[in-house]
């Protein structure tokens, strides 16, 4: 494919986990941008904040004390989008009734959680060690086999998983009271992706329903391995690993692209080379190399522009009850979602165009894996005091 | 339906348009916001800025000088996303070759134009009258005109809309080199939507190929027809009229109602009643009334928070390139996807859960169309000198 030339050309490309087109018009960062610039973030942040609720010892939102944890500490958060217990609604379907066709609902339940990466105020997952962002791994690796199905074909992997991992006081879960359909595990980092607390620390939505992202990459997923006997990860990772241009960086286990289609400027996809279905499946071995792999991505975003960059990201896995062949469909992959275009001040608006006819961006892939390529080593800047 | 518990409890809602669902949290407004503010916008803007590329008189970016227009001004976009020549590029796809499966792309040609609504530049839509905003419409259905295929079967009431409507002297628009696929109008307003000038003005991209969100609303539309011999938004228009608690307002040719599937908090759709396919199948009276609801809907987002109120809107309609049936199929309609959600400053942000797994909302689709129910009536603020 004489690939060169689409760096000059207006082009869709085609992404195949969810089956959708996106626009690409790579001449267009020429453009001069004189619209709204965001803050450049630097790191005046205390190691301990007394009115920040998520610091060891303060008090939050309902009046609860937080623990003096060291590092990991999971609560419920106290706005939950979805909660474990309401009042039932079912909706009967006619299926003659236009309103039932047309103004559908159905009920949601589940649990929220808040997960601190450390007790450290001022931190980033760029500032932490791959053994700090091992620990959080290890305690997503917990909260994910305490929410799963007892029927789950995992199980095993995980009861294996559980006990080499060594139990975080502070970030152990009960099960959960019915059970639930799957767990979505994203960091909002940032005031950029609307993160009102810089204290590090993520998100984890555990829902009674399949989220429509997952759920169609589960089902692109599965269609690519009835039809063609591998998986499409598996082949994806083969194919960008022989290609080289959108390769950002990799170990034995994980591969990190721009993926051919990308979205945000700078998205990057962390992927695993093995098969490797949903966190417990993972060995020692493999959870270390996955938080090397989530430092290196963290660390090159903020030496791109030389600020604390801000994104999105999130861990697509197996769900936690799986039907027919779920599980074995699934390809663990985490995904990073970043605004910034083309310095710590000035992003990418995905807006009128985008949210009325179809996603664009200006610079290719291959342009961004380039420049993050060139990021590596460490890190910019040092710690405050 | 016991629609009334849907306040309390979380609940997932169809979208029918594009097949897909979203989380609705209905108490979730509850929680403080520490989060980024955004500015609030106050109109200390000049009728004339010297500075902007748009105003009557000024340059622009390659040099041009724009012309002393009165109204209306469309111009070829300098930073253009498509364009209507560039290198061919065809991909071989060899059905074995894992390449020409994972690695898709396709050339998109095309002509992106800007469009003055105002020679004033501190003008919005909501500041504008009827009359003034029928101009727009006048103006758009006019380029709409100048660019659908040969054969679309429309042809015939886009002869006559352009015999009805007035020349403006400085929005005419050459037919495209080759024929284009899909128009996309749109309007990108305020800093928070990443407009990087306030003069009053949208852009219309028009495409060889038809993109995602029209070419999804068109698949739902037809099947919706195929299967119940109705328009699907012809049904939702009765219903949502029967029904009541989502109408915003209306006259006799068209509804404004906040969805039952609304993502963005205070999101509006304006529907044709009758089966307008485009807007060159308006008659004189059916573009007021439309000019009209648009005004509606501008001055009631301004009216609610006092401020001049962000969004995205954009038109979905028939394609300028016509296959089957697609013209039937089409429905005119207008979506307004507005991100404030409390007050001036507090916007809603899809992020993490939005972009990883599912869109999440607070406020249900009910409570926003009876706030901007009662926002009725004159615009808050008076024009600055
Ligand atoms: O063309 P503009 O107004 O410079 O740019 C704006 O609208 C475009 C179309 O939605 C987006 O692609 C850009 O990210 C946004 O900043
Ligand atoms: O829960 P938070 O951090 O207050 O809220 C943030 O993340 C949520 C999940 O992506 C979004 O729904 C909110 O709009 C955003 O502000």
């Amino acid at each position: 494919m004489p690939d060169q030339i689409l760096d000059d050309i207006s082009h869709r490309r085609y992404n195949p986990l969810i089956g959708s087109w996106l626009l690409v018009s790579p001449h267009r960062t020429k453009r001069p941008w004189q619209g709204q610039q965001e803050e450049p973030s630097e790191n005046k942040l205390p190691q301990y904040d007394p009115e920040c609720y998520l610091c060891p010892g303060n008090k939050r939102a309902q009046g609860e004390a937080n623990p003096q944890y060291q590092n990991t500490f999971a609560f419920v958060n106290d706005y939950s989008a979805v909660k474990e217990e309401q009042q039932d609604y079912t909706t009967e379907t006619k299926s003659d009734d236009i309103a039932s066709r047309l103004l559908r609902a159905q009920p949601v339940t589940g649990r929220c959680y808040v997960l601190t990466f450390s007790a450290k105020h001022h931190l980033t997952l760029a500032d932490m060690t791959a053994r700090d962002i091992l620990t959080v791994v290890e305690t997503w690796t917990r909260i994910y086999a305490s929410h799963m199905s007892p029927r789950h074909p995992l199980r095993d992997r995980a009861a294996q998983a559980v006990q080499s991992i060594p139990p975080s006081e502070h970030a152990e879960v009960d099960p959960a009271r019915h059970q639930l359909r799957y767990m979505q595990i994203f960091e909002n980092k940032g005031a950029a992706m609307g993160c009102s607390n810089p204290h590090p620390h993520c998100q984890i939505w555990t829902t009674s329903t399949l989220p429509e992202e997952p759920g169609k990459e589960l089902a692109e997923m599965t269609k690519y391995r009835k039809q063609h006997g591998r998986h499409l990860l598996e082949d994806y990772v083969k194919l960008e690993i022989a290609k080289g241009e959108r390769v950002v960086w990799q170990n034995e286990e994980f591969l990190v692209v721009c993926p051919w289609w990308a979205i945000w400027p700078f998205e990057v996809l962390i992927i695993a080379k093995q098969h490797i279905r949903a966190l417990v499946d993972m060995s020692p071995e493999e959870r270390l190399q996955f938080a090397e792999a989530v430092q290196e991505v963290t660390r090159r975003y903020d030496n791109l522009f030389k600020t604390s960059f801000p994104y999105s990201s999130g861990i697509h896995q197996a769900p936690l009850d799986c039907y027919g062949q779920e599980a074995d469909m699934s390809w663990f992959h985490m995904h990073f979602y970043p605004p910034l275009l083309r310095s710590a001040t000035v992003r990418k608006f995905l807006v009128g165009y985008e949210l009325l006819a179809e996603p664009q961006r200006d610079i290719t892939p291959e342009q961004a894996a380039a420049r993050l390529r060139d990021c590596g080593g460490e890190l910019y800047r040092e710690l405050p005091n």
